[in-house]
């Protein structure tokens, strides 16, 4: 009996609940994971360094992190400290935590790795379900950005093709640690908060602490994150 | 008689000849100029150096560099010491001077800025003509990307839009030299060659710099390059 040898592909990794998620879901496709991490200016530092820990405890093959001075141009709460992060839930339109062209980076970045590679898959944890007001975490913007990647590339020019992988896209927070609890994910070392200390102790209150909570309280998984 | 005030445009601003002539175009258009340039780890850095004396010299509102450390995917002779810089004419297929994914990555930055500062314009000097190898100096290219921007961003989902210029992507040389004499840009101010010396001196030799070369001479205009 032979085996072949892995695919490789290249997984978008942001030391958060859901990018774990989906490097265990690339893992248990048979991929050999390139984890790729963005340093946009966030203030969620802890999150990269989350990052690692988990890059590590899933067996990826690489993990690299590329720093990207986005701060300079403002414009989110996430990356701009004259922004406040909302604690209050949800509002209707686009949220002051979406960070322009995000997705879009980070997705070219991986789209650049992946060419160097010789990759043909990456992946990444867009989700509509949580973060509908985020325009570029939709299915429509998967699509184009993946039919844009096929005319920007050699794996698209040369006929192998590249596909866009965003397999959390319509799932609910819950179902997404019931499945990546099933493939073995410790969560406790991810982190989702938008200001998280130090330590990667999380505060609890942001609306990214609040989703997460409810969706291991729905999942009816006891909640690994710790909490400051 | 009243004036109206000038929309803001994006512009990717290299420091070479093309990018030098897409500012003097969005200039002429009425743009308040944002120039953007992305340090990308790449081995002219004197070009870079030109774009801060190109932005100044055309009278942009804002000039800003982004760095980027993509050398560390490797991949291209632009960012890899490893690989040599050609100097024997355009080969079949794709150049080694490829940079993966950097139009995209390029574009996604302007996309960024753009958002924050509400400009629906960017500007963009690829050319399908000098650089028919590039997959993504295609005009096919430019349009889906074009169209996942509109997915991506404010400006789109909120209806106003966002348009991707590539003005140069049918010229000539010679015709982009002529088009850029004719609005006052100053070439001697421009680094076009792979591999210019601190000073900003070219070789003569490169790919880049027999184009450039021969696009002068095409269009009847002195040459202002300083060789070394």
């Amino acid at each position: 009996m032979t085996r072949s040898t892995p695919k490789p592909a290249v997984v978008l990794l942001s030391g958060g609940l859901d990018s774990a998620t989906v490097v265990a879901i690339a893992r248990h496709q048979g991929h050999a994971v390139h984890a790729l991490s963005v340093d946009y200016g966030q203030r969620h530092l802890a999150e990269l360094q989350a990052a690692g820990r988990v890059a590590a405890a899933l067996g990826c093959v690489a993990h690299r992190t590329v720093h990207l001075d986005m701060n300079q141009f403002g414009g989110s709460a996430l990356t701009d400290p004259a922004i406040d992060v909302p604690t209050s839930g949800p509002q209707d339109g686009i949220p002051v935590t979406y960070v322009p062209a995000r997705n879009t980076i980070m997705l070219a970045l991986a789209m650049a790795w992946a060419e160097v590679l010789g990759a043909r898959d990456i992946f990444v944890g867009v989700n509509a379900v949580d973060y509908s007001g985020y325009p570029d975490c939709r299915p429509e913007f998967i699509r184009a950005f993946q039919s844009m990647a096929n005319l920007a590339t050699r794996a698209g020019v040369e006929g192998q093709g590249l596909t866009i992988h965003a397999p959390l896209i319509d799932w609910s927070k819950a179902e997404i640690i019931r499945r990546g609890h099933a493939l073995g994910v410790d969560y406790g070392l991810t982190v989702s908060c938008y200001q998280a200390d130090a330590a990667g102790r999380a505060c609890g209150q942001c609306d990214s602490c609040r989703l997460r909570k409810e969706g291991f309280a729905a999942a009816g998984i006891p909640d690994p994150t710790p909490y400051r």
